[in-house]
């Protein structure tokens, strides 16, 4: 795609500085092939479409916000990294098995790893009593170093005695509940929303306070559909897509 | 849930003002029925949990940052509505029935129709050669009034001539693709990003410049598994929470 061909409309009522967000979002999609490649300076966009400073650097900043760009002091501006394209929200497969699948290297930090009581929500969510011990699975998981999504997990733990005891850097949840305890997981009903990193947020996952991030809450249920898990899941924004596909019967 | 009841925890390497945040998403989760009632204030929640006034403060601006809270000058910091739940990521369902659905009122307001050339990222979407003319709709679409999404819509005119005539206001996309052109849209792909609100967005859906929104792309496909639909659209994050179910087979 070539800059010099895009025109911006001074007719329409959309605003300039968003019409050149579109057009370099293009740009910056057809060239992602080249994560790393630099965009043209602001005054060289102010050139091309002819436009001022103030409204090139308006645009520029909101694709820097929104993790498109990165500047980087006295070199330029430049193309960030792809997102990857996950299956999270379209098929039941681990972190694991969809980054080998995608040649990422998956790696699983352990946050935490305890037994509490069920507050109202955790009760709510597995179908317990309020006061029953749940197990709580903090982990942050990385491709190819990079942190990616930090998860909250609880689990019943009647369904799971000893659970705690499981070395989760090297095991993933579900295979733990396949091969330990016999539990296949069926059904799995995800909520889809979207957060802005707070500070804990930012820290963990190596972003900015305030960047976009996917926030999914996630109940799993077994053959009996018995809940046998809630997750919630924070993944990067500038790092994760997400694939549906829905067809109509 | 009683504020009273919950406690932090200061063994644990999370950081306070984390927990505390925690603690009032659920109580704003499970108090939501009661949209528009107030929180306790600053003053209140330093001395129910014993702590210091920036850490108060720190959780709760977070918290009307990413729009569960509301602070009103003078009156205090209040619960805001509950997001609308809605299965545009599970099922191919129109926004207007969505929203009935849900017993709220929809409505739309197209912003732009035009004939345009199909750009390099529109043709690739629609399987057609750059330059190739489509249709471009641009919608903002509300429910009970409040902006929820706005749309942006590329279909290829060859299988549609003469929909520029078409009144978008009171008739769906796929009601008109079915009743004036017979296609059937049969499949859907979409990719789930995150985005943040720029100033144009920002306008158009009545949020703060920042504030976090879904951003989906769409690809529609008829019983031919020809590509009649690519589609952008950006949710508020506020007022829209998505929901798959997945089965594993």
């Amino acid at each position: 795609m070539n800059l010099e061909a895009e025109k911006l409309n001074k007719e329409i009522p959309v605003p300039l500085y968003y019409q050149l967000k579109e057009i370099l979002l293009s740009y910056i999609r057809k060239n992602q092939l080249n994560a790393g490649d630099p965009i043209p300076t602001e005054l060289e966009l102010c050139q091309i479409f002819n436009i001022s400073r103030p409204t090139v650097r308006q645009a520029v900043n909101e694709l820097v916000k929104e993790g498109y760009l990165k500047k980087i002091k006295g070199k330029g501006t430049f193309i960030t990294e792809p997102k990857i394209n996950q299956e999270y929200t379209h098929r039941i497969v681990s972190f694991n098995d969809e980054m080998k699948q995608k040649g990422l290297i998956p790696k699983t930090k352990v946050l935490k790893k305890r037994y509490m009581a069920a507050d109202e929500n955790v009760a709510q969510k597995l179908n317990l009593t309020v006061g029953e011990e749940v197990f709580h699975l903090k982990r942050l998981r990385f491709a190819n170093d990079e942190p990616i999504v930090f998860l909250d997990s609880f689990i019943p733990l009647k369904l799971c005695p000893g659970i705690i005891e499981v070395d989760f850097v090297n095991n993933s949840l579900y295979s733990t509940f396949e091969q330990k305890y016999g539990i296949v997981v069926k059904r799995v009903v995800r909520a889809i929303e979207v957060d802005l990193a707070g500070e804990y947020e930012a820290k963990l996952l190596n972003i900015k306070e305030g960047a976009p991030i996917h926030y999914f809450e996630t109940v799993a249920y077994n053959q009996d559909n018995i809940a046998v898990e809630y997750t919630i899941s924070r993944y990067r924004g500038d790092k994760s897509k997400f694939i549906v596909e829905l067809v109509n019967v």
